[in-house]
């Protein structure tokens, strides 16, 4: 056996989410029969995480076992003939050791949420933004993020049905930033609970709309009860854009 | 009779471009569509140019008349209202004098075209720029647009069925950057001829590649030979960005 990491880029948009499910078509199970199509083996591709339907990736990583060993350039550029016409690409694969995991290797997860501030809707943008016509501030959503940065009981931002075993998470980036119309919120943490970066979006939306104050976050995050924290932003501003291992 | 200034994001793709045609849905005939949804008035929105079947814009301009006088603010939202579910979207219009022409009044056109270069085909961008996977040298391409700077006679990079009278345009920039696995070539001039960027876009591909040496761009613009130059660039990594006005 031969393991590879794989980074990939997808548009969610068609999707289920990452992961193989039997209500329709999953990023997975794209990359799964694309491996079957190039060289015959039925190989598990396992993610750093999953992401949910709609959320799109710049930068998931990925891993396979193959029986046959082959050269990492050749199995990038098959799997991508084979993707088509789904919106998946493999940007990279790399032999790794056998020890390498995917999920439980990784570090550091790197998210971003766009948020488009302006009056009109989105046309370049559909699907691929969250579209908020109230003016925000994003001076006061950064400031209401940094409360988020560190060591927390992240229960306040933690969708119900969460499977990890605790809610305390160390945020190493919560960010906030705009470019014209463009909002960026940048977060990046060893790992993150469910739904917790569109339930962070959700809140600084609050604050940037002048709805919340920036110490608002602090509280909510302190009261650790998800029905005091923002609603949950919607999943096609999210992209995965980076999984980094030691 | 009040005149309006728009200024309009779209995305090309579902588009014949933006005239209305017999053959497809048009920009212009979603325009129109919405503006007769809004206010009845069956009224003509005209366009700084046109732009073909597949090219995107962030910044096209365009007027319109209305014989009943509205808010400048209340148009924008109604039109936008109206123009679901095709994307298209009025970022703003604003009340004009009547000797305003959107195309005639013009000052300065900027377009950006944009390649991924990469070995990786799109997933997030499809449809929405130019994949070229063999490696492109972007400081050469740079190097090589510099020669198309100034008042040339671009019959060289001219569409056959080009309508325009006079083949002598005055370029103010044609410039190549590089972010990562994008490159951006921007233009600017007062008019262009048809499909004149997709064609220097086509042409500076063949620069970046090592085919053309960045000398070679300014022989054959002196050539004057359409068939001298690169092939056209595909209609889906052009960007009309924006329309100036005294």
């Amino acid at each position: 056996m031969t393991r590879y990491k794989l980074t990939i880029e997808y548009d969610g948009q068609p999707f289920v989410g990452w992961q193989r499910q039997d209500n329709g078509p999953s990023v997975q199970g794209a990359l799964e029969a694309a491996v079957t199509a190039f060289c015959g083996e039925e190989a598990q591709v396992q993610g750093s995480g999953r992401t949910d339907a709609g959320v799109h990736a710049t930068g998931q990583v990925a891993h396979l076992d193959l029986v046959r060993a082959f050269e990492a350039g050749r199995i990038r550029d098959a799997l991508n003939f084979h993707l088509k016409p789904h919106p998946v690409a493999v940007l990279s694969v790399v032999e790794v050791a056998a020890d390498f995991h995917a999920r439980f290797s990784a570090t550091r997860r790197s998210y971003r949420y766009h948020i488009v501030n302006r009056r009109a809707p989105l046309a370049l943008d559909l699907g691929r933004a969250w579209f908020v016509p109230q003016p925000l501030d994003e001076e006061a959503m950064n400031a209401a993020a940094a409360h988020l940065i560190g060591r927390h009981d992240f229960s306040a931002f933690r969708a119900a049905d969460c499977q990890a075993q605790s809610p305390i998470k160390t945020m190493d980036r919560v960010t906030v930033t705009r470019s014209g119309d463009d909002i960026f919120i940048e977060a990046e943490a060893r790992s993150f609970l469910y739904h917790q970066v569109r339930n962070i979006a959700g809140s600084l939306r609050l604050v940037g709309q002048g709805k919340w104050e920036a110490d608002d976050i602090a509280r909510v995050l302190a009261g650790k009860d998800r029905r005091r924290a923002g609603p949950t932003a919607p999943a096609h501003g999210l992209y995965l854009t980076g999984v980094a291992y030691d």
